[in-house]
C-alpha cells in the first residue's frame, strides 16, 4: 500500500513552501527533508507569490500569527490556487481565541485547501463552530470512541464536502476522509504528545507528500499520516530499549521518518478503509 | 522535599503561556511539555487576554523584543494580574542595550511578577541599575563567591520586598529568595552555559510549576531550579559515559526534565535553606 | 594548520551578533557555542548599534527577512564597519525573488562585507545576476566540476576583488578565496544537505573564527569552513555505526564542532591550497 505515494516522492523532491509559526518551524524543515521534500519558509508578503510558483505544495499554520503574516498566506494561497498546487491548513487552536477562529473563517472563504489537518477540537471549531478548544491540545470531551465514530465519521466528511478538502483528524486513533472514502489509522503513540509540533511536523509531511502526488491528494494524505504515525511508533520502541525521554524521542521521530520506506511503511501499517 | 510541589504540577498540567524569544522558543514548548505543563506561544496583541485566561502561568522573555510584543506582553500581564495568575520575567540581557533596560522598567512599573529569573549581571541591572552585562552571559566580575554571598542574599531580598516577586539568580550556584526565605542550590553544571536557552528554559519550567502552586511561588520556583539543575548534571553524567558534545548534552537535559520526580530529585537535591 | 586560527577562537571567546532567519536561530545559537563562541540574536533597530558594538563580529543572514529587519541589518552592519567588526553575509536563496535579489544588492551598496558565504547559485546570482536558484537548493545546472573549476574559481576571486569580501562557495567541494589565494576543502557529508540550515549554521561558526581572528579572514573563514565539513564528516561516520537518521544526524554534527580543536582538525583535513 501506498508505493506509489512514496515512489513519488522519493523521485520528485516535492518543493513545500511554508507559511508556519516560529515556535515548531525548525522540526517542520527537518521533518519535509526527512519525508523526501526540501522546504522553503518564506512568508515576506513581497515574494511568496514568486517562491509558491516555484514549489509543488503551500503549509499554512496558524501557530503565531499576525496581520502581516495573514495577508502573506492569502496572497500565496491565491497563487497556488491559481498554479494547482495543494495547501495543506494546520488551523492551530483555532477555537481558543476569536482572532484564531475569524482568521480561519477567513481563510476558508478566500482559499481553496486540499487537506485541513488538526485534532478533534480544532476540527469541530471549524465544522460547528464550537469552542471546547483547551490550548493546542484536544479537549478530553471531543476524543473519538467507539460510540462517537459514525457520527465523527460523517460529520468530517460533511465538512469535506463544504470545503472541498481532504479532513484529518488526528488522535489515538487518526481519521482521514473525503466525503466518499475513510482510512482509519491507528499507527502512533501517546507520547507523541509531549513532543512540541508533532501535529505541525505531520502537516509539513503531508505538504511534501502531497506536492508529489497533486492528483491523489487522499491517498497521500493517508500515507502521511500513516508514515508519522509508524514514525512516533518506532521511535517509542527504540526509546524504550534506551529507557530515555522526550527530547531523545522528538529526535527519533524525526530520524524515522527520514529512513521510511515502502517496505517498513506496509511492514507496521495499522490501517482500516471504510 | 518539594514533593506536594512535583505532585501538583503532575495533576493539574499547568497550562503555561510564554511570549518569549524566537531564539529558544521549540526548547521551552518542549521543556514545559518534560516538566508536566502544556505550552500555549501566542504573542498576538489580539489574543493574548483570551489566551492568557485559558492558562495558569505566563511567561515573559524579553530575548528578541520588538514594539508590538511588548504591547503584547503588558496585555497579557494586566490580564494575568487581574485573575490572579503567576507571571514570571526573563530579563535575558538587559543592561545590554537601553532598550532592554528601558522594556524591563516600564514591564516592572505595569506589571505584578510573581517570580524574576536572570543571571547576577541581569539581576544587578535591575537592582542597581548597573550595566555590566556582556551580552546574555554573567560578566566574570559580578560572579557569586563566598566573599560576597550575604551581600549577594541582602540586594536579592531588599529586590524582592521592592518588587513582590521571588528573585532567581542563576549561576554556579542559583539563589532563590523572597525577602525572607533564602534557598541556595548547587545543583547544576558549567557545561549548560554552552547550551543556548537554559536559562530561558529554567523560566518556562518556573512558569510551568508555579502555574500548578499558585499559593507556594517560593518553592515551586526552588524546586524548579532544583529540577534544571539536577537535569543538568545527570544529562552530564550521561553524557560524560558516551564522551559526547553539547548538542546531545541539550536532549539529554530535556530528557532528565522529561523523567523528573520527587524520588529522582530527592537523591540528588543539593540545596541549602537560610 | 589553522593552530593559530582555533586558538584564538578558545582563548576569547568571540562574541557574535547574529540577525538572522527564524528558521534555524537556535542551531546557530548552539553552533556558535560549540565553536566557541557566544551568540547574541538582536535583530531590534533600537538595539543593534549597541549590541554590535559589544560584539566581534556580525553574521547577517536573510532567510526570512522582512522590511524592519533590513534596516536593523544596515544599521548594525554600518556601526560594524566603523567599528572594524568583521560582518559575514549569508545571501539565502537570493536570486529565488525579487525580494532577496533587491535586499542583497542593497546590502552590498551599503555594507562593506568581510565574507560572502553561499551555495553555488546563490554565489552566481550575486556575481552574474543569473537567477538559477531552485529554492534554498543549489541548481544541479550549477554544481562545480572539474571541467569548471577555473572558471568556477576566476569567477569568485573577480566577487572577491569586486566586494572586498572573501568569497565561500559552498558544496560537495568548497571554495574560499580572496582576490588571490584560494583553498579548496573536500571535507563535508552528502548527507547535510538533508538537516537544515547547515549552510546558515557555517555562517555562524565563520562569524565565530572572524571575530576572533579580525586580521586574518581568509585563513580563519577556511579553518571554519574545514571544520564545519570535518564536523559533518565525522558525525556521519558516528551515525553510520548506529543506522540512524538526519536528527541524530543534526545532533553529531553540532557534537563534533563541540569538540573541534586543532588535532582533531589536521587528523582529518582534506585541503588543496592554489
Amino acid at each position: 500500500m501506498f508505493e506509489t505515494i512514496l515512489e513519488n516522492v522519493s523521485q520528485k523532491t516535492p518543493l513545500v513552501h511554508a507559511i508556519t509559526n516560529y515556535v515548531t518551524v525548525n522540526d517542520c524543515a527537518n521533518i519535509i527533508l526527512a519525508s523526501g521534500g526540501s522546504p522553503i519558509m518564506a512568508d515576506n508578503i513581497y515574494e511568496v507569490e514568486e517562491i509558491t510558483s516555484i514549489c509543488n505544495a503551500l503549509v499554512i499554520n496558524i501557530g503565531t500569527i499576525n496581520d502581516v503574516l495573514v495577508e502573506s498566506m492569502i496572497k500565496a494561497a491565491k497563487r497556488a490556487n491559481v498554479i494547482g498546487n495543494p495547501i495543506i491548513l494546520d488551523p492551530v487552536a483555532v477555537g481558543a481565541s476569536k482572532l484564531r477562529t475569524d482568521t480561519v473563517g477567513r481563510l476558508l472563504q478566500e482559499v481553496k485547501f486540499s487537506v485541513i489537518r488538526g485534532n478533534i477540537s480544532e476540527i469541530k471549531a471549524i465544522a460547528l463552530g464550537s469552542n471546547t478548544a483547551k490550548g493546542v491540545d484536544a479537549d478530553e470531551s471531543d476524543v473519538i470512541n467507539t460510540n462517537n465514530l459514525e457520527e465523527t465519521i460523517a460529520f468530517a466528511q460533511a465538512l469535506s464536502k463544504k470545503t472541498g478538502a481532504v479532513i484529518v483528524i488526528s488522535g489515538a486513533m487518526d481519521l482521514v476522509t473525503d466525503h466518499e472514502k475513510t482510512y482509519l489509522i491507528y499507527n502512533g503513540h501517546p507520547l507523541m504528545a509531549k513532543v512540541t509540533g508533532t501535529g505541525c511536523m505531520l502537516t509539513a509531511v503531508i505538504g511534501s507528500y502531497c506536492g508529489a502526488n497533486k492528483d491523489n491528494i487522499l491517498e497521500a494524505t493517508a500515507a502521511a499520516v500513516s508514515s508519522m504515525g509508524l514514525s512516533g511508533q518506532l521511535a517509542y520502541d527504540k526509546l524504550s530499549q534506551t529507557d530515555f525521554g522526550t527530547s531523545t524521542y522528538r529526535t527519533y521521530i524525526i530520524d524515522y521518518m527520514s529512513q521510511m520506506n515502502s517496505d517498513l511503511l506496509n511492514g507496521g501499517l495499522e490501517i482500516e478503509i471504510r
